[in-house]
C-alpha cells in the first residue's frame, strides 16, 4: 500500500488549522496538544504559520519551545507516554515508535543481554519515574545498552534534561520523514588544505557518494582548493538528509607536488563519511592534510 | 607457473655472496654493481651482512647510500637506465618495471592524454637528460600526468634530487616484492580521545580490516582509549605491507556518553584508511574525535 | 594576619567527625549537612574516610553524590542558598563568594551593563525561582553578562541541571582552595610530532612555565618525540593547579630538518598556555606540528 | 645616519635601469648578473618591468627563475661567492650577510660548540665544495648547529637544492629589506569554530598584537565564527612582515555557552603566534577549539 506523498513545509501550513494538527498530532508521543497549541499560539498572534514559519528546523524549533514552557506535570506525562523499550509486543505502540524501536535492535539480544537490558531498564523506572528514551535511528543494541548503563546513573535533574532532548530529537525525526524537503534551501561545500606545504591543494579529485541511493559526482579542486563548479549539492532535491562519503585521491595529489610519501602510501584514497540532518543549512566539509595525517571539521 | 619462495632476509642474507649479488641485481634497475659494493664493502670490512643487518629497512638505507655515494656520472648512468615511461612496447623492459608501469595505466589514456603526455614527456628528457621516473605503485594515469606537468617545473638540481628519491622508492618497493617479512617486528596501536569531553574513549567498538585479503579484527577499547588485549596486530605475519582500514563507532560511542549528535549524525561510522610500509615499524594511528569534528595521523 | 596552614587530605580525614565537618562545612554554600552526611555515611558503613577517600577527586565526588541524591526540594534550598550576583554589598555573603565574586568584575561594569545585567537577572529570577550561580574563577564581567544571556533562555530542566553543575564546581574549588595538595600523584608529560615529515619530533627544545610563581623548566625532546627524563612534572609539589606554558622552538627544529619554511615562518615559536585542575592526573599535553599547522589536546 | 628612504615596488621599477640594477645588484650575493639579466631580458621583451612586475613575490619569482636557468658552473659560483660562517671576521662580508650572520648568535658559542661547529663545517666543506648556507633571521647558534649536523649528511644532489633554496631565501628577505610594501594587497582573516558543540563560535572577544611595534587591534567574532567588520588586517601598512599574535578568549566563550570546563580550565586564553611572510598574500588563520583541544593552520 502506497504511503500518502509527503507535503512540503509550506504546503502543509497553508492547509486549514485541523489538518495541521492532525498532521502533527504524533510528532510528539501521544500528545496532541503541542500541534493543537502550534495552531492556537498562531491564531492568537494573527500570524500565518506559511509565512511566519519557513523551514523545517523553524518548525521544531515552535514545537519546542511550546513543550520547552509546558508545566513539569505536563512534561512528566509527555515523557511517560513513550513506550518502555522493554515491552517489545506492547499493541499500543504508535506506528512511529515502532518503526524506530525495531532498528534498535532489541530483537536481535542474547539472554544476557535481554537480562542485563532487564537489570537496568528497571532500576531506571525506578529511580526516574519513567521510561528509558532513546532516539534509535542507527542505533544498535549496542547502543541501547550502553546509553541505558552510563544513563542509570545520572543524577535526576541531568536525566530529566537529557530524556527530554531525546523527546526533541525523536520530534525531529518524525518531522524529517513525515514532510517533503525538495524545496529546502541547504547547500554542501568541501575545500581541501595542504599542511605540509601550507597551501591550498589544488587539482585533487574528490567523488561524493549519496549512500541511499548511491548517487555519485566527481569533482576536481581549482586552484584555492575548492570544488570547482560552486557547492557540491544545492537544494533539499540533491541534499537529502542522511549519510554522505567524500573520497579523497590524496595519494595522487601528494604525488603530483613531488611531496615525499612511501611506497605504500601511509595516505592514499581518504574515506569521509558524514551525515546531513538538516537540509536548510549549509554544510561544509573540509579536509586539512598532510601525508601523514588529516583532520576534519563540521564548518560553516 | 609458481614463484620461487620468497626467503626470509635472514636466509638471504646468509646465502654464498654470489646468490645474495644475484638475488640483488635487479633492485637498483641495470645495476647490480650496487650489489656488488654491498657484498664487497661487508667482506673488506669483514662484515657478516646477516648480523650486521637485520631488517629490510637497513639493508635498504645500505644500498641507498652506496648509490648516493657514487659519481654524478654513475647516478647520471642509473637514470638513463630507466625505460621511457612513453615506450609502452619497449621489449627491454624488466620484468619489475613492466609490472610497476602497468598499474600506471598508461595503456588507458586518451589521445589527448596521450598528445599531453608525449609533449612534456619530451620536454623533460631534452631538459634533465634523462627519462621522467616515478614510482608508480598504486598509481593512476591521472598521477602520471600530473606528476608530470609539475616535476617538468623542478629547477635542474631539484629534479636530480626528486629523481633519485623515485629510485630509492622503486627499489624499496622491489625489495618489499622479493622478501619474505613474515619474520618482521613491527606493530601497530590504537588509542581513541573524545576531545568533546576530554578524555579516552571507553568502550568503543572498533573492527580492522587488512584489504588484500580481506582478513578482519574486532577491538573494543579500554578505560584509557586503547585497544583491550595490546596491539591490533604484532610481527610481520599480522603486518603485511599494504592498506588497512579502522572502522570507529563513533555514533554509538557518544550516544552512550549523552553527548548531543544529531538525528542522523554528523559522525557514525568513521572508516580510517592507511598504509603500512614497513612491516619492522611501530605504527601509531589514533583517532581523536567530537561528534563534529575528527583527526588522526602517523604516531610513535 | 597569616591564614591556618592547608592540611594534606590525609591529614583532614584523620581528624575527628566533628573537626572535618567544621572544616568541610562551607564547602556547599550554607549547606553543612553535605559534610556531615559524609561523616554520618562512613560511621554507619564503618569506614574509616582516611582509607576510603585517598584523592582529593574521591572526595569531591562523594560530597558530589550526597548533594545529587537530596531531595528536589533539599537542591533548590541549596540553590537559594547562594548570593544574588547583582548585590555586590549583601553582609550575608560568605568569605568564600565573596573572593570569587569579585573576579566577576561586577564593580568594573559600566551604567550600561548595570542595566543589562540587571534585566537579565531579573528574568532569571522570575523565570527560575533561583539565583543566577556561576563559577567565577578567572572569569570577568564579559563571562558573567554573556554567560547569563545564554543560560536565561534555558528550558528550566536543562539550567536546573546546569546550576547544580556550577555548584559542584565551586565546591571544587573550594577544596582545592582549602586542602595541601603537595602530596599528590599526578604528572605531566609531552610529545611532538612532525606531521610534515610523518616522524617524531627529535631534539626540539621546549620550556615550561609555571605562572603562578614563574619557576621553569628546560626540556629537549628524545628520538621519540618525548621529553628526555621523563613527566615534565611530578607530583603535587610541582604540579599546582593553576595554569601552565609550554613554549617549543618549531622554527628551530624544522630549520634542523631541512624543510622549507618562510623567510618570516609562519610557525616558529609556539606558546601553549594551559591550566592543570586536578594534581591527582595525568595530563598528557602533545603538540601536532607542520610548517603550517599545529594541535594539541588533552590526551591521557 | 639615516638610512635611505626604501621605495616602493612601482617606485623602484620606473627608474632608470642601471639604478634598478644598482638596487637588486646585492639581492643575490656579489652576483650582479641576476639584475642584469632581469633587466637585458625585460628589454629584449619590450617589457615595462614596472607593468609586468606588480608584486614582490612576482619580482622574487623572475629573479629565481635566471639563477634556476642558469649552468651549473655559474650557480657553484654563486654558491661558492657567500661567506664561511666560520669566519666571524671577514673583512669581505656583504652589508646584509653580516647583520643577517650576526643573528645566528655564531658569537655566543661555547668552546666546545666552536669545536663542534668546525668539525662539521670543515666536513661539509669537503663533501659539497661550497660553504654551508642558511638564511639565519630568527635563528639561533642552536639552530645553525642542529642544521650543519643534520645536512652534512646529505646526498651530494639534496644538498645542493637545499643550498640553492637558502639562497633564494636569502633573496626574498632582503627584497622585503629592501623594499617599502606599504602599497602591498594582502589582508588577514580569522575564523572560530567550536567542534564541541559543531558550531561557529559567535560573540568570542579576540586580540592582534603586531609584535614589532605592539600595534593592537580588538576583534569580537559574529554569527558565522568570523571577525565583525571584515579583515583582521587590510593592506600593507598595516600587514607588515613580522610576527603577529592572535589571543583567543576560549574560557569566556564555553562559559557563555554552558559548556562544561574545569575550575581551573584547560583552555581559557589561547594565544596563537604566526608570521607574515608575504605582505600580497591572503592570510587566513583560523581557530578549531572545542574546551580540550584546538588547532589552527595557513589557511586561504
Amino acid at each position: 500500500m502506497a504511503s500518502p506523498p509527503r507535503p512540503l513545509l509550506k504546503e502543509l501550513l497553508a492547509k486549514p488549522s485541523e489538518e495541521i494538527v492532525s498532521f502533527l498530532a504524533g510528532i510528539y508521543e501521544h500528545s496532541p496538544w503541542v500541534a493543537e497549541a502550534l495552531v492556537a499560539e498562531a491564531f492568537a498572534a494573527k500570524d500565518d504559520l506559511s509565512t511566519t514559519i519557513t523551514t523545517i528546523s523553524q518548525l521544531a524549533a515552535t514545537l519546542r519551545a511550546i513543550v520547552d514552557a509546558a508545566s513539569p506535570e505536563t512534561k512528566l506525562i509527555l515523557l511517560r507516554a513513550h513506550p518502555d523499550l522493554s515491552n517489545k509486543v506492547n499493541t499500543a505502540l504508535t506506528a512511529e515508535s515502532q518503526e524506530e524501536q525495531s532498528k534498535g535492535g532489541l530483537q536481535s539480544m542474547s539472554a544476557d543481554e535481554v537480562a542485563t537490558f532487564t537489570k537496568y531498564n528497571d532500576t531506571y523506572k525506578a529511580k526516574f519515574s519513567f521510561p528509558f528514551i532513546l532516539a534509535v535511528r542507527n542505533a544498535t543494541k549496542y547502543t541501547v545498552l550502553t546509553a541505558l548503563e552510563g544513563r542509570v546513573n545520572h543524577s535526576v535533574e541531568t536525566e530529566l534534561a537529557t530524556a527530554l532532548q531525546q523527546v526533541h530529537k525523536i520530534a525531529w525525526m518524525r518531522l524529517l520523514a513525515g514532510i517533503d524537503t525538495s524545496d529546502a534551501q541547504g547547500f554542501l561545500t568541501c575545500h581541501v588544505l595542504d599542511t605540509a606545504i601550507g597551501c591550498p591543494a589544488d587539482n585533487m579529485r574528490i567523488t561524493l557518494v549519496r549512500q541511499v541511493d548511491g548517487a555519485s559526482w566527481n569533482f576536481r579542486t581549482n586552484a584555492d582548493g575548492r570544488l570547482e563548479g560552486g557547492p557540491a549539492l544545492k537544494g533539499g532535491a540533491e541534499m537529502q538528509v542522511g549519510r554522505y562519503e567524500w573520497t579523497f585521491h590524496v595519494g595522487d595529489y601528494f604525488c603530483s607536488k613531488g611531496t615525499y610519501i612511501a611506497g605504500t602510501p601511509f595516505l592514499d584514497v581518504v574515506p569521509l563519511q558524514f551525515g546531513i540532518d538538516n537540509p536548510d543549512d549549509h554544510y561544509h566539509v573540509p579536509l586539512l592534510v598532510s601525508p601523514w595525517s588529516y583532520s576534519t571539521y563540521r564548518g560553516s
